[in-house]
């Protein structure tokens, strides 16, 4: 916490703004949180033996959300893509820090992203125990920790040859809400537009699937949330884990605003596979743990997607129909 | 940790940066670090009856620092600044997460910027365990933790009327600094402008007090560091212990650079106690506990500066030659 603040010349210091904006009785903070908001640190109670899960990432305005964004939606994303990097690794949500860089103060841009920002937290049970604002172009770095037991957080390096390859929930919808504001598709949809709606939700109102990550990491060997697109992060669990992957295209799980698009089938694999920021999670199970794993979520009424299986040597490779199918995505890449 | 990096078209994605510039064999890491850069997530191992103390601090290009700095000060200062608050609470500097914002990918800047970062890392004991690198404008936020034993972590509210108020350091030295950047001063100084060197550390490659914090935990009643200069972070205190405190100006310990300017009083008031950015801590200690701290600090060979009191209400005065002398210093604020 940035101490800037003694407040005698202008009406707005950083101190109001955390108070005002940022600030919640201590009564509301879970009991774990020591000391938040108002010390040089945050003080946080772990349990005897859990540890700590700490994962912090940037938004840039005009980069990672339109400078035009309605301020509750890049508040509530800002912390749900955050958590989805706590659900990957089965972590139970637990504490924020926010570093927030603004261009002026705009008091109704900050109690509407403070608003997202807290409904985002109370869905996920989490407190905000520390902060920074600063003057500079609006962009915003989270931190978030969670606690998870030291032998079964999941890992992107404990995928097995044999294992089956799940994906979490229905993919590409965030790429099509991005397309769809951007102007380049448009659905065939006369239900008022809930198409437009539904992917418009799955862009700016994410939600991350820490639950799930919490049965998971009782039955999974590897796991990665899906921000990029399945075949980057797919990659990324291959290359830590040493393996290659079968992923049988037939299996993919669209986002039912697919239905309303007449797209072939390399723009939908384009959308679905590349398109990026759909926050489920991509994951392998043992064929040992498979039943254990279906069974509890018959029961919690969750349902997951097998989409391959994890194949011995480094490639990952594509079946449609039961034949090799060789995909041409374009990338994604920040750099 | 973000996972932009599929890597097939570009020279140099993300993970190659992190890879490249700030990935450390796990030899080198502490043994506490589970699990460090290259998962969704670092894990963290918390020593039993130890908390966590945590806190994220944005540095602008522009803002924070000189645009043209030098790469490698500016990742020194951006880990000690952070480091200064851990010393605050007498917490033992732990792990950073860095978040990374950059217009675009220098390598020589950030081979530069990565050799300042770690120097201040080996310095502190730290290891550096998840990072973000994103583009737009030149900006970074930094997470730092450490841990301290829950019931001796030095808080702002501790303060007790009776007790000696003390500042770890001579003040005023980054804020000739700046001055001398800007070309606000210059010094009569013969020695090779070796006040200007002085100055320029002070500025650009300040030292966090954080062991002096761990041996302070055990006798202080509270502290915070002075980020905003004396009076602002000394009436932060005040208000978070409802203390008021007596500021004896004759005692104020001065940057051996002012010996080198012909500063009037007030002048040499506003740069010591209005400055900013010195990093020394600020603290209070009761009567009792005074002799034993100055002690053991006389065997460590190491000095601090009593420069008053606490007192009751929740004033904050100053005297001059036993007189009561009213300050007026133009302050600093963010926003």
């Amino acid at each position: 916490m940035s101490k800037n603040s003694q407040n005698t010349s202008q009406s707005l210091g950083e101190f109001d703004l955390i108070e005002r904006f940022f600030k919640r009785s201590s009564f509301s903070q879970n009991q774990s949180v020591i000391l938040g908001i108002g010390d040089d640190c945050a003080l946080l109670e772990v349990n005897p033996g859990e540890v700590v899960a700490a994962s912090i990432d940037t938004l840039v305005s005009g980069v990672h959300f339109f400078a035009d964004e309605k301020p509750f939606n890049i508040g509530y994303k800002a912390v749900m893509v955050n958590v989805s990097d706590l659900a990957a690794m089965g972590a139970q949500p637990r504490w924020l820090t926010l570093a927030l860089t603004l261009p002026e103060v705009n008091e109704n841009w900050l109690e509407l992203f403070s608003q997202g920002l807290f409904q985002a937290l109370d869905e996920t049970g989490m407190s905000l125990v520390g902060g920074d604002t600063t003057r500079g172009p609006l962009s915003m770095s989270l931190q978030v920790q969670g606690t998870v037991e030291k032998d079964k957080a999941l890992k992107r390096s404990g995928m097995q040859v044999g294992d089956a390859l799940y994906v979490s929930g229905p993919l590409g919808g965030a790429a099509l809400g991005l397309a769809y504001r951007l102007g380049k598709i448009a659905f065939n949809d006369e239900n008022d537009g809930k198409a437009a709606l539904l992917v418009d939700q799955a862009l700016c109102l994410p939600k991350a699937r820490w639950q799930f990550g919490l049965i998971l990491k009782e039955y999974a060997n590897s796991c990665i949330d899906i921000s990029d697109g399945l075949v980057s992060d797919l990659n990324h669990l291959l290359k830590q884990s040493n393996c290659g992957a079968k992923v049988n295209l037939d299996d993919i799980p669209y986002h039912p605003a697919f239905n309303y698009l007449n797209f072939d089938l390399n723009k939908k694999w384009q959308y679905a596979l590349a398109g990026g920021e759909d926050y489920e999670l991509c994951f392998s199970v043992s064929q040992k743990n498979k039943e254990k794993l279906l069974n509890i979520l018959r029961k919690e009424n969750v349902k997951i997607f097998q989409v391959g299986e994890a194949v011995s040597g480094g490639m990952l490779s594509f079946y449609y129909k039961s034949k090799a199918e060789s995909l041409k995505l374009s990338g994604y890449e920040h750099f």
